[in-house]
């Protein structure tokens, strides 16, 4: 693109109007000019989705567009911040209107939905991929970080696992007996819903979390390395929906252990908390309508450990999911 | 990239040694954590280059490295302000050794000439891009800003105009009887020197500024616009540098008046500043050794005119280059 078309781009679908009165300065100059809060600190997030990478090349304008600001939105709830603004470098193929418009339209939403303000960006001409850059603020000392985690504490999931990888299984296959299967996993795949206020309030009685974006396992791993420690996960304990469920009764060629340990995407929290303020997090999910489950500890030992349905531990490879095999 | 390799090229290539205070924790959350200066302004800048369309594909990594970051740092310079954090968000085919080697040695000596820390990033896996977000400080107020030119202010740029432009046109062109020439113009297109210690010095004299990354006319009409005014540029006082000089004896096939008035990738400053600053101005840009010139006057007209070297005004399309003729 040249400057001309991006200029007149960005004027036509990127700017929205202004609402936050910390941006002194928005779209449409070399810089943003922002007012960070007084005795707060910044959390920053990026993310890249690629075309055809982390999602199909059919998803929706408004799907991507969705997906795109809740992949950082997660990461920030991830460290119990309010999220505050946002920048989207936006590379893509041509400048179709309509792709452009329902892109915006639907980004637009979403910022609003959370209080975000679009604060700059860039539009360049390639092949399709999105970066959205987050900030948020956090009060010094409260984030969730993932090197809090200390024997005896309590792990914990929110939502249900594994749904977001079911539905890009399920995205080519036409012939489900029951259509309510399909339609709730790929929901959960392109529209995931970040656990923004559960976390920040969550920070009140747990100092460790990460979100689950390349699967439980791996992610879980995360803190168990920057920790120094281990754990263990009660795998008849995962969340799992009705429709992962009855996908099981009708489907049997998927790997369905495989996609609730170590499927990606679902943007769920895992959260690890001393069991004292177990009560109140529960409380907490309730009033807030997070489903919250108990699904682990932390202990010595130095590896992750998977007690399966016959009640043997089985000692995980945290590093990725290539080496898991069906139960 | 999965999860694991992802997380193992960031710890072997981007994890670089903590140098800045207000970095609470950097690369290896969810998000990081910074601490905003108290007092100050933040400026935020976002700039994506895709391989193929804003570098040839055979650049170095080490050059992609540094202009990845360099676009960035003008940015910030236009503003005034001082560079502080970086993210990185990095989408390559694979995961190449050698060129993440080399990438990132370049990468990381940038960042340390410009005490930038790098807080975080994403990489994924796709076609070649690299998105810099780069935050910098700048007190309240003292932003060099677009809409600030008023009638009567005089026009400067930094450095010298079209080399990068010339670069880009030299590059397949293998038989040069000088070969000062093409080195110098190609080192203009692929390590541009970003003006960050003078702009933020030259914010005491100049409220009014933007970086030359679209080509002089475009970039000025930028300024025009925001500010509701007209100006003029004299074609004889364009700043061109000897290689350009050079090259126009021996090579007649190029338009050189439309690299000088449009060629985009130059990464100098134009400022706009009243008459009574200018000789401020001229002492602190020989104090920081960098050329500036004055090349117009901002008037109550509504268009940007071209005084060309027989003394007549030529109104130009300020929306872009492609309506430029040869003069």
């Amino acid at each position: 693109m040249t400057g001309v078309t991006e200029f007149s781009l960005i004027k036509q679908y990127f700017t929205f109007d202004s609402e936050r009165e910390d941006v002194i300065l928005g779209v449409g100059d070399d810089c943003a000019l922002l007012a960070p809060p007084a005795n707060k600190q910044l959390a920053v997030t990026v993310d890249t989705l690629v075309a055809g990478v982390h999602f199909p090349l059919n998803t929706s304008p408004a799907d991507i567009a969705y997906k795109s600001l809740a992949v950082s939105l997660s990461d920030l709830a991830a460290m119990a911040a309010e999220p505050a603004w946002a920048t989207l470098a936006l590379t893509m193929p041509d400048s179709d209107h309509d792709w452009l418009q329902e892109f915006s339209t639907s980004f637009k939403e979403s910022l609003k939905d959370y209080g975000v303000q679009l604060i700059g960006g860039d539009t360049t001409q390639g092949p399709l991929s999105i970066t959205v850059q987050l900030t948020g603020f956090i009060e010094a000392g409260k984030a969730m970080r993932r090197d809090t985690a200390r024997v005896g504490d309590r792990i914990y999931v929110t939502g249900h696992l594994g749904d977001a990888a079911l539905g890009l299984k399920l995205l080519n296959i036409h012939d489900l007996p029951d259509s309510t299967i399909k339609g709730a996993c790929v929901k959960k795949l392109n529209r995931p819903v970040p656990r923004v206020v559960f976390a920040q309030q969550a920070a009140d009685y747990c100092g460790c979390a990460i979100d689950i974006s390349d699967g439980l396992v791996a992610d879980l791993g995360h803190i168990l390395k920057a920790s120094g420690c281990g754990g263990r996960i009660y795998f008849s304990q995962l969340p799992v929906s009705k429709a992962f469920r009855k996908s099981q009764v009708y489907l049997n060629q998927f790997n369905y252990s495989q996609m609730l340990l170590a499927g990606g995407d679902d943007y769920e929290l895992c959260l690890v908390a001393s069991a004292h303020n177990e009560e109140a997090l529960f409380a907490l999910a309730e009033s807030t309508g997070v489903l919250l489950t108990h699904i682990g500890e932390i202990d010595a030992s130095t590896s992750l450990s998977v007690i399966n349905t016959a009640g043997e531990a089985i000692a995980v490879n945290t590093s990725g999911y290539e080496h898991f095999s069906d139960e």
